[in-house]
Parts: structure tokens; C-alpha cells; sequence
């Protein structure tokens, strides 16, 4: 069952460290949650995952349901079986997808840069759900709060996330008033589809209310006043750190202090340091895999950009303090290579060098809370 | 020290089980050699590659030349060091390489289905040697015997091959006889070179002659007159496996019995069932691994084609009585997932079965040999 403990609140801050326990163990936080967009870490499989003892794991329903299909995970017996992962996971409801694909780039909307233009994808809009094209096939598809919610029965995470809309920065105020209400009344409908069968499963509730403090409060008090069993904040929360920091602050006054939160999207580690005093308790961000596969290797003092030819003659471990599988068994010299020649192994290597980089880390920043240094 | 020990010679053919000792370790024969190219076996890591007991590794002299360098892997301490392998390993002179590359794929020229035709980066061919332009950057590249020795002495494999031409399969007679007299005078330049500093190494020679048994027969006996460790057979041996087939036959009669050999470019099950009644000692192929990357996963029975449709919910594991990794922990139902969503993990666990299935039809086929049965 699911359940959340705060085991220490810091002196220093409003960080602090929690177990949020579920069907399928423990998560330490503050935590990071890697994405496997596809039921899959890109270039790392399920069981060396659990080997580097990622806690929470985050699936994206909308991926899942163009393929393979939510009925072939059921048909497995639920993603955990499907993908041979025995730790927690975490869906979301696919609404992030569906808009943020149709507007160019999800970063680039919500820090403001996007152009707010849809590129068609996205077909209609109404009260009842969004009726958008799969980007594999082109075909129609509608997915509205109770077909969201009963996608991820059938794919059976240990958490879920309610249908929501995803608001681009660039909307108008009222624009945004009206695009929260119509979240909150998914939210709610999705809610009440959950808790007609709970399916041993949580549900966290997205905050948004994008860069309004108005909407923000609203939005927070609202969702607070409903049984969900944690709190996620979604959308655009400012287009700097700045204004990311300011928001989050407003909107952690507003929540139940008691329930688990997650910030979602964000995972780079100046956010993370940012944002833990606040008191935020998981992270999910394709950052680190992403970076990895580029060729960006997480490192205490500085990141390594493996492919400059400096590297080439350096027979040392990534960081030789690290006790990754890569740092244990192999040499920049060897992962410069492997990114030079293209070969496939340099991206599994560095793939696990930086998700244990940031599990590691965060193991650190729940030490530090505990001793009150943060 | 490099030694060759029979074990067994088979009552019922020419098969014979028999033992290589190298300074990394035994390769027991017959065995399949795995391609690693670019000192990694596509898809899998070089401890994944040693816990699947692959006791022969072929890594590419021309594609190390070119990238990292061969001075790189000297600075390494050498090829095992480099790449992280404390088990044999083999390299290629890259005189194939050169050619092949220029004729336009090697399989489609031996095969008899190539155009002769140059593509221009083979320069010029002397009796020194051949200059030809780098496929990575058109840099010019003199590659001779002693050049390609002593890239072979940097890079350190326990086992390595003198310089030598590649015939195009449709030469006429009097050009083969040119080439071969030209690969013999390369291959004793290279002995020659090798036996100044061994190094701790053993070099195989190449027989060639392509598809005349009067060349065959000249080259075999020219190449067992000289102080090689092993005999590599090379070059074009038939457009079929029945022309191949009694071209071995042919050929084995005229090399050392008591020397270790191995047949070059060969790997398919086929070709393996019919060259081992015939005294073949070792098989290298890339095909195993290519084809596991192309969806292709060996079965005793049928092979699998894991994008087809019907696997899609199916929970069984690939084979239910193999014990690779994949097969533990992976259903066909994921594979066949992994492999639409273009997830790199599919890459890498189907060539973990697929090399794990040779290695063991090997062991198999030892047994075999060993019961007299082949």
C-alpha cells in the first residue's frame, strides 16, 4: 500500500528526507526519477536499472499507448512483468505529451521560447478530452481523463498522474484561467475514475497555474481540497531559475505538507540544489540519459565532454572516486572511442555512469539534509 | 606462450576438438570467433562479452589504424588493457580491409555478385605495398608487411595476420597468379618482420589461390614451408557451399595437420555444420551480431523474426531452455517492443542471445566430436 514518511525535516531549510512506500518498495527522497520514456532507459535494460538501484522509474503513458499499447502491457500482467522491473514506477497521463509535442519541444515552450504555434497534431480541443494524431501513424485518436486514467490502470504503475492540459507561456491570463478550469474539472474526473478502483495504485495531482501566482494559489488550494495522494507541479514554472525558485516557494506554501511531492521535468543539477531546500521531494528529467548519449559525462567538478581529443590519451576512469560498472571497468581513452567509432556501447557506458552520477547524489543531498547542512 | 594440443580426433570425419593456449588464456576448438571491428563487439560490453565466455575476439588492424590509432592502444598497454579483455584476442593485417572495402563489400565480391570494380580509394598497388584513402577522412594511407606487422605489434593480440592482397573473385587466372605471387612475397616480409620481435604473439599465414585448386594447392604448400603458428584460409573459396565446401576439402589436405586453423569471414550455421567434418578449427563472423541488431534471433529450430507481429504477446522468452541473459529476464513481447520503439537495449540483448547461441552450439558441437558423433 502506499504510504509516505517524513523521516527528518532540516533545521536549515524546508528540505527533508522522506520514504514513500509502494507496492514495489521503497523511495528514498529526495530522489531522482529517471525517464524511460518507452518502458525502457535508453541503452540500459530493466535489471541493470535495478542494479544501480534506481528507486523510482517514470513511463509516459502517451508513448505507451501508441505502442505497444496499454492492452499488450495488461495482456503481461502490468509494466512492472512487461519490462522485468521490480521497483516502483510512475506514469503520467499522456496530456503532457499530446500538447507539448504539438507545439514544438517541450523545454523551449515552457522557458518561453516556443512559438505557441500548434504544428496540427493537436485536432480539437473540448470539455470532454483532445482528440490529436499519433505522431507514428497519423491516425485519430481522443484521450480524455477517463481514458487516460483507465490506460494507466492497464499499465499499472505504482503512481499515476490525472489528465491535465498543458497550458503553453505564452498564453494570455485569461486564456490560462480558463485552461486551469478546465484542468481542475479533468483532475477531478480523473480522480473519480481512480477511486472507483484504486487498483493498489497512488495518484498525484498536477499543480499548474503556470507564472500566475494567482492561478497557482488557486490551483494548489483546490487540488489540496481533493483525496489525492501527492502533489506534482506541472507546467511552466518561470522561464529562468530565478522565477522557477520564486514559484516553487509560492506554490510549496500552498500544498499539504504532509503528502509527497514531485517536480516534474526537472533534473538538471542546479534545479535540484535550487529546489531540495524548498523542500520538493522528486525529480523526473531525461536530462542526465539525454546528456550522456551526447557525449556529456556528469562529474563532480566539471562535466567531461568525452569526444574532445584530450581524452584520447587518458587512461583514467571517468572519476576516479566513482564505483559505477564504467568507472570500475573502463578508461576515457576506451569511451572516447567508442563515441568516436559510433558504437553502441558507448552510449549504454555513459547512459550508466550518469544515472548513477545522479542516484549517488542524491543519496549525498538526503545525508546532508539529515545532518541538517542543507 | 601459444601452443596447440588435439584432443580428439573424430572416428567419424576430420573433426578433431583440440585446445589453443595464448598469453590471455585457452580457446577450445572448434569455436566462433566474434567480430569486434572497432575493439567492441557492437551492442555489448567487453565484460558482458567475457561473462558470455566468447574465448576469441577479431578486432579489425584497418578500422584501429584509422580510429583511435594504433598508437593510442600502444599508450593503453595494449589491446586487452585498452578495451578492458583478459581474453585472446585476434587481429587482421588489414590488407582485406583495403580491398574489400574498395570493391564494394566484401560478401557481394567473394560471393562472385561484386563488380570488380575499384571505388577509387585503393590508390595504388606496388610490390611495397598499398596506399589507399582513409574512409573516415580521405587522408592518403601507405599500408605494407611491415607497416601492418608492427600496427599488429602495437595494438598486441594474442594472434595476428601477415599483410596480404584480396583477389576480386572474378580475376582472371593469370591476375590470381600475379596476387598471389605478390600476397606470398607480402606474407613472408610480414613473418619475417614478426619473428624479429614476437612479442609474445603467434601469426597465422593465409592461404590463398580463390577458386583454383592448382593456386590453392601452391599457396598452401608455399605458406606450410615457413614458420607460421596457424593456417587462415582466405579469399574467395566458391560462390556456394558446395563449391566452398570441396575447395576446404581440397585445401586442408595441403596444410599442417598438427597447426591450429581457421577459416575467415565464415559464421553462418550452414557453412559451420558442413566445415567442421572437414578439420576447421576456428570461424570468425560479424553475422551473429548483425543479424541480432536486424532482429534476427537464432533458435535451434527456426530463427525469429522479433518484429513480426505474432510476438507482440507473446511472454515467453526467446528460447525456453536457453539460459542467456535475455532469456532470463526478457519475453519476446518486450524484445519486440524494444525493437519498434527503436530502443537501443533491443540492440544490445538480442546480441547477447545471439552470441550466447553460438557459443554454446559450439560447445555442443564439441561434444559432438568428442562422442564421435560428427
Amino acid at each position: 500500500m502506499f504510504k509516505f514518511e517524513i523521516v527528518h525535516k532540516s533545521k536549515k531549510s524546508n528540505a527533508r528526507v522522506g520514504k514513500i512506500y509502494t507496492p514495489h518498495g521503497v523511495i528514498d527522497t529526495p530522489n531522482f526519477v529517471a525517464v524511460g520514456t518507452n518502458g525502457s532507459i535508453k541503452a540500459i535494460d530493466s535489471k541493470m536499472v535495478e542494479s544501480l538501484n534506481l528507486q523510482l522509474m517514470f513511463c509516459n503513458t502517451y508513448h505507451l499507448l501508441l505502442q505497444p499499447g496499454s492492452d499488450v502491457i495488461k495482456k503481461a500482467g502490468g509494466i512492472h512483468k512487461f519490462i522485468n522491473r521490480n521497483m516502483p514506477i510512475i506514469t503520467d497521463s499522456g496530456g503532457f505529451q499530446v500538447f507539448s509535442l504539438a507545439y514544438g519541444g517541450v523545454a523551449n515552450e515552457l522557458k518561453s521560447k516556443g512559438t505557441k504555434k500548434s504544428d496540427g497534431s493537436v485536432l480539437k480541443i473540448t470539455d470532454d478530452g483532445v482528440t490529436f494524431r499519433s505522431y507514428r501513424d497519423g491516425s485519430k485518436m481522443l484521450l480524455t481523463p477517463e481514458i487516460s486514467v483507465q490506460a494507466q490502470k492497464d499499465i499499472g504503475a505504482d503512481i499515476i498522474i490525472p489528465f491535465d492540459e498543458l497550458p503553453p507561456y505564452h498564453m494570455s491570463f485569461k486564456d490560462l484561467k480558463i485552461s486551469l478550469d478546465r484542468t481542475h474539472s479533468w483532475e477531478k474526473r480523473s480522480l473519480d475514475y481512480h477511486l472507483k478502483n484504486r487498483n493498489n495504485q497512488a495518484m498525484y495531482a498536477v499543480v499548474h497555474g503556470g507564472i500566475s501566482k494567482e492561478l497557482r494559489e488557486k490551483s494548489a488550494k483546490y487540488l489540496s481540497s481533493l483525496d489525492f495522494d501527492g502533489y506534482a507541479i506541472g507546467g511552466s514554472v518561470g522561464k529562468n531559475l530565478i522565477e522557477m525558485i520564486e514559484m516553487l516557494k509560492f506554490t510549496m506554501n500552498n500544498i499539504p505538507q504532509d503528502k509527497p511531492n514531485h517536480l516534474l521535468g526537472i533534473g538538471d543539477i542546479k534545479s535540484l540544489d535550487l529546489s531540495i531546500p524548498e523542500g520538493i521531494d522528486t525529480f523526473d528529467s531525461s536530462y542526465p540519459t539525454k546528456a550522456a548519449r551526447h557525449g556529456t559525462l556528469l562529474c563532480k567538478n566539471k562535466n567531461i565532454k568525452i569526444t574532445k581529443s584530450i581524452n584520447i590519451y587518458n587512461n583514467s576512469p571517468i572519476d576516479k572516486s566513482c564505483t559505477c560498472y564504467t568507472c570500475k571497468n573502463y578508461s576515457l581513452s576506451y569511451l572516447c572511442h567508442l563515441f568516436k567509432a559510433k558504437e553502441l556501447s558507448a552510449y549504454t557506458l555513459s547512459s550508466i555512469h550518469n544515472l548513477h552520477f545522479m542516484i549517488n547524489y542524491m543519496s549525498e543531498i538526503r545525508e546532508k539534509i539529515l545532518n541538517d547542512e542543507i
